[in-house]
């Protein structure tokens, strides 16, 4: 069975002003190659209702799940809810669990329920929540969609509950190899080689540091025998 | 007149694959900044000549400007030259100027120019040549289409002199104020804040540190008059 693809979302004028570095896409690519998932294609799109509707659409005809990071959050800028529904022309709307799960927080902490906090309980008709253990206001799956915060501590551990309940591939086995060559030394080779393993996917990395340069080497693939018998070849290639 | 648009695309399997933590897009997010043009998306694509394709054809026609990065080594798996003529339908192939540069900087090395390294003068016909003062192979400039290197000190050079030639719009102003109080807070004075100045941008971004918690709020806008009036009502808003 080939592993399922998917897709990932940032939503953030931050990020595109340069004013925030985002780190969640890091955080998912590892957390997929993990569990078997193939990220195929990362997108980054300013707070606009019209670029997120458009890019949900895109993203989820296109791949099994998609991931979207930020615009969730209380204030007048955060519009993801409303536009991931609209992608799907799904009603969306104050939610009486979503409520509940917020006023019961906000009564502990002794803070009021305002009409801005309240938005975090705007959740699409259908959705499931998504749990959110670090600060309670809940993500949600929408169709293929999981829709989770920005904030890198909630967007993580709403990570690990999504990805947990995926129908899971073959993870990724990868194994590497530093070759003290450089990348030119050793491309035509390593093209050769690449040939052979058609399933595995085989790259080059080079380094440069205190004078010393070299080539590292990265293959990756589902089948043991066929990475462990590429590494073989590569060591004999290029050996220590 | 309004900002010119720019789009990102970012090739490589690393980056989706979580081995690499791309630094490349916010560096462009802060430059193109500086220098007034506005990042409206960015993307990361697998090393995959239809993705690069799609890719290239569909952010062209949306942008005025794209910025691409990776994929332009002397490896099999740097296809982004290719991928970027085919966009475009145009011929791809080694180009005198591109090779007499590689072979000028592999004589000085005392280095072959094997057929590996020739890769690196793999230019689309009617492109533009992009200095690399760092290790001389050079990106390219093809329509709006601007190709740069994977390398984050080659692409920081590459940027630095093709968004000096482009035509600048005003740059964007950015100020920014803490508030003491979360986001919930200041949500609701927020949203009429932005109601009233609809040409700035207004954004929060809460913050907890060692138990203290609060909002930065950042207004952004090409007018200064309107960023300063803007801030003094927020500061009336949420005094110090």
């Amino acid at each position: 069975m080939p592993n399922s693809t998917a897709a990932m979302l940032v939503i953030g004028d931050e990020i595109l002003s340069g004013r925030t570095r985002d780190s969640n896409m890091n955080h998912l690519a590892k957390a997929l190659t993990d569990a078997g998932i193939d990220l195929k294609q990362a997108r980054v799109v300013s707070d606009d209702h019209d670029a997120i509707v458009a890019a949900v659409r895109d993203l989820s005809a296109t791949y099994d799940d998609v991931f979207t990071s930020g615009g969730i959050g209380p204030t007048h800028d955060d519009i993801t809810a409303e536009a991931v529904a609209a992608a799907f022309d799904t009603p969306v709307g104050i939610r009486a669990d979503a409520r509940a799960l917020l006023q019961d927080h906000y009564d502990r902490m002794g803070t009021t329920l305002n009409d801005a906090r309240l938005r975090m309980a705007r959740i699409p008709e259908g959705a499931d929540l998504i749990d959110n253990p670090v600060s309670v206001a809940p993500g949600f799956t929408l169709r293929n969609v999981h829709v989770m915060a920005g904030v890198p501590a909630v967007f993580e551990a709403m990570v690990a509950s999504v990805v947990s309940k995926l129908a899971h591939g073959a993870p990724l086995i990868s194994d590497n190899w530093r070759v003290m060559r450089g990348e030119g030394d050793v491309a035509e080779p390593l093209s050769r080689l690449a040939d052979s393993f058609p399933a595995l996917s085989i790259g080059s990395y080079p380094f440069q540091k205190n004078g010393i340069y070299g080539t590292n080497i990265v293959i990756r693939g589902q089948n043991a025998d066929q990475v462990n018998a590429a590494m073989t070849q590569l060591k004999a290639l290029f050996p220590a």
